[in-house]
């Protein structure tokens, strides 16, 4: 009999939610193109339109506000750059902060020279170093533009929670624009347009429940916005060119309405993570949860078995039948030391095993996963002694 | 009993294919981030990859040449920038000539100024000003940067088929690089990378029978490339980061395999083709058919009602059950007068009907257009005879 896999990757990528695997379905067989006049464009055209209300209800936003993109690194790089416009005037961002623990597509700057970005510190807890962030705004010549802050809500890697309210107010009451990363907040924590602290949020469907290639900006007001970063026809009201990947979106509109219903659940999920926390630290003594000492995400555990390399006990899990990751899977195959872990002060080849579990993690997959890190445990243990 | 609908309007977008959709469903249950390193990634990668094949061979290109899109505007986007690469160092591209029937997404111009862009214009029977765009390119100065050709195989409207060797011919012999849109001729012409005229192809998944939500680059070499569009993580070596769409790709990769097999029944396309047009010449007398003195794909025809309004048209055989179009359907909803007709010298008003079919078209089908507009040309008629 073939072991049961256990998937503990959903950071990575979450699996599709029924409610999303079927709106797909009912989408994927409808042949018009949403543009179209006709009554199979009109009724492609209500499809994405009704997932607009729901990506938009995820964040309690205005419907109108909702720009979808073909992912959230698309939808970084859109918002990344020095071209703005407010209404049809240019305008310029002439600096960008962003955190040392941004995911890449953050931390890369987008199309910002890279002299025009500021790389801020976060402290030891993964936090964004506020002080930091407030010198470098009060150093930030208004006069040559905007500046803009893109920080992520929830760390992809330790889960950790920054202080948005704060990082908001901070960001505001220097005339900056906020852009926050929500790809790992959203459906976890709770997230309100209407508080105030983002101009922006980004949104990714596959780490929701959704299928991978939709995004989505949502933002609080449609009085500055950017340069479009893929232009052609008039789609998106002219901010996203392109003919909208209808059954996607659908997809991404049922898992976000799930995702919402969801947020009632975490304290579930939360016991589950707390439970594979438990295990690695009794397992595996001198075990680290990095991150533990701020605010996380109910559903991720990064920690670090003390004489082992990330990669080696990822290997060793995948053929335990246990997915998790070590790092982040953003690039392509690679893994390495986690800039995550760097930015915290963990030196420079710090890495750590991520577990990242959802709605539909059991707790038979829990304990597969206590197992598996036993059976590691006792060989790396074995293997030490032997040597 | 409802009646059964036409859908006549393949080039705004195609039906999935059946082989299409069975590939989707089998990669949406895939939970895997095909860049994570397990078990789950790995197959997800290995169905990207196979997809990538499957589409490199329907123009018989390397597939190491292929980068995935979320679609062929994206793809645009990605490659009419003045900002290129060749291996490290980068490199400049100077100017952009585009043809005045190009689709929105090449005409434009991409990220070029509007200063740095060539318009050329095309003759009344829709093909390229072969003259002209020799004349433009001796008039530019090589000193300055590049000069690149960015102009589509075959006309979303008026399926005419323009001399892309020649094209290529001429632009080689001036040192420009070229981009042919080869959206709506993939899967309905035969399409070369190794005949050397175009350095840059740009597909669509959706037109050619394929989810939308995917389109490709594919290019004959990977000596110079444009600066990434998409920026982040490391996916498709770099060129376009962001979690691939594994659905989408794979349901383009299946696509394109079966279009490369229908490429040997366009002749019975053909014959549909040309029966609609003998129904609207027989039915319709003094009507148009746009373009039919060139060479044209087998699907595509554009015609004009004298003495009606393509838009009211439209309506009315939608009302009879016919999806066609009146002009494009490439941006949101709009419908008006086609640049595409304008750049042929009709005039600044000129619209037109185009009907486009596929490899699932019926002869019902066919005979359904005829029913519908006899029955509108009939009301056409009265309705004149009557005011």
């Amino acid at each position: 009999m073939a072991r049961e896999r256990a998937y503990l990757d959903y950071n990575a990528s979450a699996p599709l939610a029924a409610s999303a695997r079927a709106s797909m379905l009912a989408a994927m067989d409808l042949p018009g193109n949403p543009s179209s006049v006709h009554t199979e464009g009109r009724t492609a055209r209500r499809v994405v339109e009704k997932a607009r209300r729901e990506v938009a209800a995820l964040v309690n936003a205005n419907e109108e506000h909702v720009v979808f993109t073909s992912g959230a690194t698309e939808a970084a790089s859109m918002l990344l750059t020095p071209h703005w416009r407010m209404g049809r005037g240019p305008l310029r961002v002439a600096r960008l902060l962003v955190a040392a623990s941004d995911h890449p597509c953050i931390l890369g700057g987008g199309s910002f020279a890279p002299e025009d970005v500021t790389v801020l510190p976060v402290l030891g807890n993964g936090l964004l170093d506020l002080d930091a962030l407030e010198a470098a705004l009060a150093g930030h010549d208004r006069a040559s533009g905007l500046a803009m802050v893109a920080v992520h809500v929830a760390n992809n890697e330790t889960g950790v929670i920054q202080p948005v309210a704060e990082i908001g107010r901070i960001a505001k009451a220097a005339g900056a624009l906020t852009v926050f990363d929500a790809v790992q907040a959203a459906g976890r924590t709770k997230l309100d347009i209407p508080d105030g602290w983002a101009d922006f949020l980004i949104l990714s469907s596959h780490k929701i429940g959704g299928p991978k290639g939709a995004g989505a900006i949502v933002f609080s007001s449609d009085l500055l916005m950017p340069r479009p970063l893929v232009s052609g026809g008039g789609q998106e009201k002219g901010h996203r060119a392109g003919t909208e990947n209808v059954a996607a979106i659908a997809g991404f509109g049922a898992a976000a309405l799930e995702a919402a219903e969801n947020l009632r659940s975490m304290h579930e999920i939360g016991r589950k993570r707390d439970a594979i926390e438990a295990a690695v630290l009794e397992i595996a003594p001198g075990a680290t949860i990095f991150g533990s000492a701020a605010p996380r995400l109910p559903n991720t555990v990064f920690f670090g078995l003390p004489g082992m390399k990330a990669e080696t006990a990822q290997i060793a899990f995948d053929l335990a039948g246990i997915s998790l990751s070590a790092g982040s899977a953003c690039s392509s195959g690679k893994v390495g030391p986690s800039h995550v872990l760097r930015a915290m002060g963990y030196g420079e080849n710090a890495s750590a095993l991520r577990v990242s579990i959802g709605i539909s993690t059991t707790d038979r997959e829990v304990e597969a996963f206590r197992e598996a890190l036993a059976a590691i445990v006792a060989r790396q243990f074995g293997a030490s002694r032997a040597a």
